[in-house]
């Protein structure tokens, strides 16, 4: 389930690689280094003129997160924090204090840390609220160069096509090059639209699922921790907390009285 | 009414086909396999890759949900709704336990139990509301994909007539095959915006519309059960619901006295 | 001034009508059978698989709607609604009573039902509120169809253009032929454009003003009746209700001290 | 400064004709009477079609708004405020009811009007909100017709192009009168573009700063009047409101410690 | 780090320049008077219409901004923070007042000005609140004229090489000099699509990254000298305000137990 982007983006890849092949094209024209430096070199600037240097540092790491993100298991988180819960209601909110040092993850840690210290429940949840809002909004900062290359590139292809076309009227004179430069210069627009449609805009989206995904995890998470501070059941807990887990059978319940969506 | 969207699909399909045939195409040359190769499966590629595989598995249902909609039947929701705020009146809101077992709707059934278990009613509203708010996010990551099929087929055929274009540009010196070739590219073009068009972008329109629907709906009953639970009388309970029913006259009420868009 | 958008259509079809003729088209090019099969049926297609078979059932009527929009004299209904609230003030709520029949409106009648039977403020306002928001998802949904297929409408055009083009590319051999044959394909284009810019999309947007005004209409109700029911002096609900409806002078007031649009 | 807009739409008139005039191009080519019909008159008729007949009789005068927008005097209104509060915390709210006479901008007068009637500062911040909320309203509808043509202005450009193709293709057969009828075609194209580009959307977007301004000026003078009412301290009413106008050196201070856009 | 507009936007022109040189262009092309005047001088008389004069005397110092940022240290700003924090704890609020003249950042004087003036908390935020809201204001009509340049710009170049076209449409009878015109004409297209995309865009999505910048670092002040003001525990100051603060490894930690996007 994890490799989708990849995926993808290889079926995209060899759909119309096999397909322009099947045409008769051979299709490492596009391996054209005048095209290739107008539309990725030109891409690449204008995303950095738009989002800053630090942006693009970041973009081989968030490549390889897209590409390979990691799991958010929903279910063990839950029932990490109903066996939280258990402990909390058997022995008081201290004794959770010995298990921080187990959890793995800070922002769980964090929470149950503020608990253990006995901060007022509304700072709890403002302090664990401000630490989500900062990462969503770092992760629209991570989103925003693959956006803007979306936007760029074609354009960059289009320039660099109308070069080339601008640099065939030039030489009409010679009337049997003017088919392979004329073609060379839309080698551009494709690479423009291609590496647009094909891997910014998907991977663009991508990362804006995964953060959507991290943020609903991390939402879970902070409802179960604010859930044990007040001292609820811990099969109330869990009732709650498995409402925001989809159903096993996918995005919908498999019972056969669905409608529509296949909701109830 | 239900299958709007699957003859809508096939009188746009037919539409075009026969005014294609008239003007003398023939519509076969859109089984073109590189263009279908690149348009389509360049499509899924990067549809997958912008919404994960687990999206993409979900397709081939969501299709059928769309072409075939449940029905929503919003006067016998009423009327069921009505009916156990009569027994609550009549028997007390525990009466309603042994009915129980025989509500159909998972959702009704929710809230129904709640209100048995006595749940502060501030609470029902909370936990319906979250898994209202848990449908509307299921739905939004089911039309994804269908929204970015649409944008991203036409761009697909682009690149397929874009490679089209560069392989004939290549090949001037046999002028008598131009026009075929030139045309073939074109097919790519086709079927790219006429998959997004016809299919991919009405899909997505109307799982939209679904969702809406089945949220406006799943408030409906929500409300009903509040007002089970807060004692209302039966027939305030039917007045509220009924007021979110659209009249029989359909979209608007049918009286002389209408203004503009047929309200009063 | 209701024919607005009536007048509109025509103006710009005899102005492209004219301009085209004057350029020498024979402006009956564009009753060509195939073309209009193509975009027409296509884009009804397109709509009705986006919008669901109901919604366009109601089409002749919207556009019957759109085109003689009844109606709405913010002026009269402040005179009733103050008129209302005088008699409320000297004989007491409960003579509205008698008033009710002659009521014309079915929203006013509603209102001030539910003030004669001694609703609760707020309940007053949240039913006559659930009504303008039900009207809102209505008129929304009204619309739609004309947005889609304003969106659809031209690219149903540059299919049917492909399709001819593709058409043409096969048959070179025949030159003199070629000229007609291009033309008679991008009359689908002229179509698609010209369809979605000058009706579908016009409508949509005119639909959308006309259910704004009619909500300001409501909702200048509303206040009015909640005015009379708090038993607010009538000139202070004539000065409340006056503020909402634009001075004769039009959109602005024509007094000299205007500053930017005619604001003071 | 206050002349922006004319001189904006001057400029570009100007680059456009001079550089066209250097290519060679006779720029009274866009005196195309049928281009000029399709273009203008289509446009203007789907504009009315969108926007209702009011909407355009309007037109004129807003032009001249924009072209020539009243000077809102930020300083001089704080001062004028400034000024009434120190009477009024001199000799009591009353006494601003001689001064009111003497009051030039209606809103200001409205306001301290409901001051010195002794209003509910509750009901005076609220009537104050409605006539800003109605001007909203009302400039939003004064912007659209100029969005809209800004939309279609391009469309009925392409409209004419087609129109004028359809006619070259089919009479193929007089070569020599092929260049200047595709030539005359073109001229639809240019006169939507330019229309669109240079005159109507910045229009919309000038008409949409000064909505914005006038807003903001209101919104001040509703902060002073509710200050007065207050009995604050003229000197905490000047920096009140000194704090929303702009400092001297125009959208951000001069000194020397800027951060950023100047801002401290 | 702070020159990445400047260098993106060097990046991205000399790959164009290189890619369309090793094309065979020479790119001094570009430098062409008649499209220069169209494109560059059309841009700014529609951008100035659009925007008003001022903004467009603000141009060149908002250029100078984005391409050399002034650094914003967060957590110098956190550090100078706790260290009046500290100061207030040991010597009382009013201790802070000797050194206020020493704060360099006007906002952070303000704001510890009215704790020191002893102001009620809740007026202090709504003071530095106004203040932010005035800066977003400010900063949105700051980049305004780049986002609708970039809107414009293309479209210019559309005008240019149209009219460049009817020019050499009305000119067919010289064949040798057809290449050479068209080829000029399409300069006018470069230059108004690699304007907009190369530097108006970037130079807007930058503005509107540093503009975001500017105001979490604010906000992060204002919570900081709220703090101040409600005797908050320094180390507790400094938590909360590094919360803020994006840890040292760039936009994520760099531990082991990263999740997607490098969250906890």
């Amino acid at each position: 389930m994890k490799f989708g982007t990849a995926i993808g983006i290889v079926i995209s890849i060899i759909g119309i690689a096999v397909g322009a092949t099947m045409e008769g094209t051979n299709v490492m024209v596009v391996i054209n280094v005048p095209a290739i430096l107008i539309v990725l070199v030109g891409t690449f600037g204008a995303t950095m003129a738009a989002c800053g240097l630090p942006s693009m540092i970041r973009l081989p790491k968030l490549y390889m997160k897209c590409l390979m993100p990691a799991d958010l298991d929903l279910v063990g988180r839950v029932n990490e924090i109903v066996g939280y819960a258990e402990k909390a209601r058997r022995d008081g909110l201290l004794a959770l204090d010995e298990q921080l040092a187990s959890v793995d993850d800070p922002y769980t840690r964090k929470g149950l840390q503020l608990v253990v210290d006995g901060t007022d429940p509304e700072l709890v949840a403002e302090v664990l609220e401000a630490e989500n809002d900062a990462m969503r909004k770092r992760h629209a900062m991570c989103v925003q160069p693959f956006d803007k290359a979306g936007g760029y590139a074609p354009t960059m292809g289009i320039i660099g096509t109308v070069f080339g076309l601008v640099h065939v009227l030039t030489n009409l004179s010679q009337p049997e090059t003017l088919g392979p430069m004329i073609s060379s210069a839309f080698i551009a627009t494709l690479l423009g639209v291609a590496s647009a449609n094909v891997v910014y805009l998907p991977v663009s989206s991508r990362l804006k699922g995964l953060s959507q995904e991290e943020m609903h995890f991390r939402e879970m998470t902070l409802e179960g921790i604010l859930a044990i501070q007040a001292g609820d059941n811990p099969r109330v807990v869990e009732e709650k907390l498995m409402a925001s887990v989809p159903s096993a059978g996918g995005m919908w319940s498999t019972s056969a009285d669905l409608v529509r969506f296949g909701e109830g």
